[in-house]
Order: C-alpha cells, then sequence, then structure tokens
C-alpha cells in the first residue's frame, strides 16, 4: 500500500466512526430528524459508507432582518411535519424583523465514503431513486463525500416589517401546498432508502 | 499510457470539441444565454476545460397542469431579464391550466474536465466565489463534470384554475423580488466568472 492510500484508509476509519458516534449521540438525545435516523443508522451499519448532517424536509418561517440576504435571517418557526393553517397564522401575527417568508425545504443528506468508485455508487443510486439534485462535493484521498437534496420546494414572502402580505385564504392555500410538497418529500427519501438498502454494502 | 488513460484522454477531446462546437453555433443563432456566454466562451477557451449547458437565471411562469409535480410542467413565459408588475398581470390574466407559479431560478452551469484533479479546481474556484450548490456529478475516466447552481430562489402559487390567488400590490411586491434577486444572481454568477479566470488555464 502507498503512503498516500494508507493516509487515506486512516482518515476514513477515523471519520466513519466519528460519524457514527455522533449519530448515536443525537438518536440518545432525540436530536436527529426521526425521518432520517433509520436511512442514516443503515448506512453507519455499512462498512464503506457513513453519513454526516442530514435533514429529512421541513417547513420553515425565517425571518430576513435585510431583505433576502440570508445572512442574518433566523428561524422565527422549524417544523419537521405537517402544519395548520392557525399555526401559520400564529407564528404570523407575532412580532417579527424585516421580511417573514414561509419556506418548505427538501431533504438534504451527505454520504461518505473512502473511494471515488464507492462515491460514483452513490450518484448512481441517487439515479435511480430519481434524485436529482446533488454531486461530490469532497474528493480527497479517503475521503469522498456526496451531497444530495429532494427538489420540492417552496419559498414564499409572508410580511414585511409589520405588515401581513397576504390574505387568510391564500395562507391557508400555501399550507396546504407545503404539507404536500412535504409528503411528496419524504416519498422521495424513502425511495432513496430503498435504492440504498439494496446497493450499498 | 495505460489503457484506459488513453481511453480518457480520446474521450475528453472529442466531448471538449464538441461542445465548443455546440457553443459557437448556440452563440451564432443567438440561443446562447448572453449573460453566460463570456464565461463559456473562457472556458471553451481553456485547454483543459469545457461548459455544456447553462442558464444565467430566470423569472418562470410556469404552468402546472397537475398540481406540485413537474412532470408535464409547462413555461408561460420565461425571461431571462427583469419583469415588470404589468407584463406579470397581463400573462396573470391570459388563460392558463392547472396551477400556475411564479418562480426565479438561479443560474445553472455544467463545467467539465478530463481529470479528478481539475473537477477539484473547480469545487475550489466555486468555493472561493461563494457558490454553495453543486458537486461533480459525472466522474469517469477522461470526463468529470461538475454542475453549479446559484441559490437565491423565490417559488409562488400565484393561480389555481381559473382564480387568481394573489392581489394586485402582493404581485407588485413578488416582481420586485424577483427582479432584485435575479440582480443579486448576476454579480453571484461574475464572481464566479472572475473566479474562474484566476484559476482555470
Amino acid at each position: 500500500m502507498g503512503k498516500s492510500a494508507a493516509v487515506g484508509k486512516k482518515r476514513f476509519a477515523m471519520v466513519k466512526r466519528r460519524h457514527k458516534e455522533t449519530l448515536s449521540e443525537a438518536v440518545e438525545k432525540n436530536l436527529a430528524d426521526e425521518k432520517m435516523v433509520r436511512l442514516c443508522k443503515f448506512v453507519a451499519s455499512t462498512k464503506n459508507f457513513f453519513t454526516s448532517s442530514g435533514c429529512a424536509g421541513r417547513i420553515l418561517l425565517i425571518q430576513l432582518p435585510k431583505g433576502e440576504s440570508k445572512r442574518e435571517a433566523s428561524f422565527h418557526r422549524r417544523w419537521h411535519r405537517r402544519i395548520s393553517f392557525e399555526e401559520a397564522k400564529k407564528a404570523l401575527q407575532e412580532e417579527t424583523k424585516g421580511e417573514l417568508w414561509m419556506k418548505m425545504e427538501p431533504f438534504i443528506l451527505h454520504i461518505g465514503s473512502n473511494t471515488l468508485g464507492k462515491a460514483r455508487k452513490i450518484l448512481a443510486v441517487m439515479s435511480r431513486a430519481g434524485v436529482k439534485r446533488g454531486g461530490i462535493i469532497v474528493a480527497k484521498e479517503g475521503k469522498f463525500l456526496v451531497e444530495l437534496q429532494g427538489t420540492q420546494e417552496m419559498s414564499v414572502p409572508l410580511k414585511q416589517l409589520d405588515k401581513i402580505l397576504v390574505q387568510d385564504d391564500y395562507l391557508r392555500w400555501l399550507v396546504e401546498k407545503a404539507n404536500s410538497k412535504l409528503q411528496r418529500n419524504y416519498r422521495m427519501l424513502e425511495r432513496f432508502e430503498k435504492e440504498c438498502r439494496q446497493a450499498l454494502k
């Protein structure tokens, strides 16, 4: 084994162990995104792959104090589940800063492996599951990291300063839409998990 | 040179030539996205890189005949520039099918190279330019393809069947927001081009 291959092997073992521990801790403390845990546990159980951060998808009310810049953005609400019109409306009526947007964000996940060939395998699994967004974002000896994301999304301004920009009927419609997009997003994630279980070892 | 390296070299030469020709044709026929052309021409002039498809960013009115499924989606309007409230309103009043959404989509671009090392160089350029979305989506001998995308976006439902869901005030606000997001998006693309010119040869 060459020197760089040895370094790579060592790096992979370390990274895989560390992420497995982080996952266990997150599960114990109930910090992990429930719908993501099953997939992450499976990946952690394989010999050649690990997951780092992940989110199964969510509905947000996000504050943008200075318009569309995300730099100072903060969450006014963050739900990892379906929501009701009433809770959206209530949150909207509370005091917020700058612009307030409703966002439905798709799942995002990072899967790592130790070789380029295995990273390509993840790309192939994505393709079979119909996951179109993502690619290899880190490519070094012993650490190849694939980022992948769903594509169900919604991004709608609701409020500027104290002024609510949308009417109740429209908000009700938005909430339903965000909920159904979240469902679709979960289905895509399940499909991806199924393909992972067949292809990754 | 090993057999697979020779195959890779040949593949890269072919792919690079083909994409250069496609770009020239698109420029001649005025099909290419103006704001993207300068960057693509530069990349085509390098020894080791090529671009395939690209879009500098756009504002869409998109019809979704069956709700959120994109399968049968069609463009009701597609602008590669700032738009006015009047043209958005006019388009909204025309007959459309299913749901109609306003979307601001960020730039998207594919840059190819012949080795993993050079694909990593593109990732490094992205990182320096602050482009956060994208990665290597094809990784084979002689053809490494990086997909990259801006992150300015907006996705707002406007109409369901014949029913316009939003009021004029809100639509006016949306149009302004879409325009300013498009500007931000162009600036990011320019920053990326600048970094490319420094790093890619």
